[in-house]
């Protein structure tokens, strides 16, 4: 991508809605744009970390045995009223009524889509274990909107439902996706912690969240820094942790549930099972907050130039920047880099602008392409390149025919973890 | 793919609410099921079958030069009151307040948000022409919701708005799009014409209708045989195509427009061009039905048994069916293929279930896989396998040694167009 076509508007300055720095940097970089309250545009950038996320997260639920699917936004009440959550849930829940005057909400979540059609289509035992999800947008119309896509009031989730014939089986598919989303924030680069938490809401017994560790965190949990374990709750410290505590802030990004049979019960989605008895199905829930990953990788990883992107959710990995725009040589010679990239199959932009060094390079480092090829004076007739590593500003001299071969390595030591 | 985990449960009999033929292979192949009236929840087959329509509507959109962006669902009423369509509009669009009594409505297409973010972040003529689009799902409260996902009242559409200096540069940007949606149809393997139409509620003065043929379609249009032009209206044909008139029926997949500055003049989007004065920016706005073209393609492609796939939508290429899933002769063989065919890139699925042949052939035919590979009592000690052709119902001994090879040249035959 060409930098003078790509539609991405950078600001200079923090803008004062602003309260944190992912949401400042999101929007200086031309990643978001706001369009009400809690409601975003993601531009070109931002959407391109948005589905390299997601991609993660579908890679890693098909893995576990996921099959995906997709549900509606649009739920009829009734289904709400079954479970009682239509008079629980507060004014988070967006209701309206349809033109023949039939009161539809839109999903903040969708245990009771999942749980109807369970109850049609899951008839025996033999279609247990399953896993079925979605990625797909839900609202919630939060009493304060901020922090940008940290607590928007329309969002990108992965939400993923297990059903089991006993608690056996729930426990094993609940030990499957708390792996899975191990590996999904080990694979974006992101350091997390897994805690014991409440249910809250959704319901159920046991529940995890997934926090990403950050300065900026809202909540404390303790690490024990012999065993790693952690949590957000003092009273579960076991003893043998105690000498080595270490206080961490976490940003919530992800929750798994077991919900039992809180759902299936008053919706009667009844299996029959190899006894010949109706029971009803064990379930479990997962969900993955997107764009709240993404506002929490960015807390994770800045520092006062912009956004230090992990390597696996850039938008993309190279930036090709002429210093000198007006010189044909350095012009010629940055297309050239630019080309074999491509074909290289990495995902590259060139800094084609009649722009200054200075501004290429602050624009660069806002936006946080991972590594910088610069194309200046010593490149003329072939010779010198500089690579720099965002993440620690590292510069490494290359010559022409050794780029590839360097940003390939530099790829893998910097947290390269795409798998089939 | 295990048939025996896959989750697409399927109906022997047509359902009642089904008054077209599409929506009853939809819901009888375990594509769709309904959550309420026009809403509906895409299973792990529909949910494929939608991903490569998008998939390759977004190539195409990418090839034209087109930037991808994600626009919210929830847009707030002050953008459609400062076009007039808060009032325009009628019933189908679906409004409601917010826990603050501020009024905001659920998208149906997205002139106004996108004309506000072209106003905030278009400065200059450098900047143009733009293309920005998004794959994203709407929402329309329509009168009589039915067809299942061909009329539905929530749906997923791509739609590009162009923005250029000049009504010269809208043309070429017009012309771009025509050509893009050309390629989406023919990629997509479907019989498809472009016929002039009337603007309706979007506006603006020239537009194109991108049509399905099919048998079932509920728009007339006149084809001219010798030269191939099309269209709806009567009073259009060119006097040299009147004695090659044939009458053909159509169903509406894609709509172009060419705007003009019907949003950019009362929303004040306006940049500063080469003459140093503030001008209009003349825009386009191009849309194609996603879950509608797949809905067209079972219209225009299906018998009796079921849905025939084109290649390049198909959920699966490929079914591998052991006749007798008792003999272990039958099932390793089949296993073998299988795992070859995945190896080599094709999208797969084995049926391993304990079922008769009969049973297992119809639901391959109603599903649609393109490809059946059937494993017999010939295929036993190496021998022949049978690759039954969906499309024509061509069946073909082929050595095991041969069954790649001959998928792919069967695959190439048939329409197999995915492109870079």
């Amino acid at each position: 991508m060409q930098m003078s076509r790509l539609f991405a508007p950078t600001l200079k300055e923090s803008p004062q809605e602003a309260e944190i720095v992912s949401h400042s940097l999101m929007l200086r970089a031309g990643l978001i744009r706001q369009v009400s309250a809690g409601v975003y545009t993601f531009l070109p950038l931002g959407l391109r970390t948005l589905d390299k996320i997601t991609n993660i997260v579908r890679e890693e639920m098909n893995r576990a045995g996921g099959q995906e699917l997709l549900m509606p936004a649009l739920h009829p009440a009734d289904l709400w009223k079954e479970t009682g959550r239509w008079q629980v849930y507060g004014p988070e829940l967006i209701r309206f009524k349809d033109r023949r005057e039939r009161d539809f909400c839109l999903g903040p979540t969708h245990e009771e889509v999942i749980t109807d059609l369970a109850r049609k289509e899951i008839r025996s035992y033999r279609q247990l274990p399953l896993l079925l999800y979605q990625i797909q947008t839900k609202f919630r119309d939060e009493i304060r909107p901020r922090f940008g896509i940290m607590r928007a009031r329309e969002f990108l989730m992965k939400d993923l439902y297990s059903f089991d014939r006993d608690v056996e089986g729930l426990k094993e598919s609940y030990e499957k996706m708390y792996r899975a989303y191990c590996r999904v924030f080990e694979r974006c680069g992101l350091e997390y912690k897994a805690v014991p938490a409440e249910s809250g809401v959704i319901g159920g017994d046991v529940s995890h969240e997934f926090l990403i560790l950050a300065e900026s965190g809202e909540e404390k949990l303790m690490v024990c820094q012999s065993c790693s374990y952690g949590t957000t709750r003092e009273e579960e410290v076991c003893p043998q942790c105690q000498t080595h505590l270490e206080e961490k802030k976490g940003i919530e990004v992800g929750h798994i549930f077991q919900l039992g049979t809180k759902y299936s019960e008053p919706m009667k989605a009844y299996f029959l099972d190899r006894d010949g008895k109706e029971k009803p199905l064990v379930m479990g829930c997962y969900g993955i907050g997107i764009g709240r990953t993404m506002a929490a990788a960015i807390e994770a990883n800045h520092d006062d130039k912009g956004i230090r992107w992990p390597v696996s959710i850039a938008p993309y990995e190279v930036a090709v920047i002429p210093v000198n725009s007006k010189k044909e040589s350095h012009r010629e010679q940055a297309e050239k880099v630019y080309r074999a990239l491509l074909e290289q199959g990495f995902e590259a932009v060139i800094d084609d602008r009649e722009a200054s060094a200075g501004y290429k390079f602050n624009e660069a480092d806002l936006i946080g392409f991972p590594f910088q090829v610069i194309v200046g004076e010593k490149a003329e007739k072939g010779g010198m390149l500089e690579i720099k590593i965002r993440r620690n500003g590292e510069r490494i001299e290359v010559s022409q025919e050794g780029v590839i071969q360097l940003l390939r390595e530099l790829k893998k030591n910097h947290g390269e973890t795409r798998e089939p």
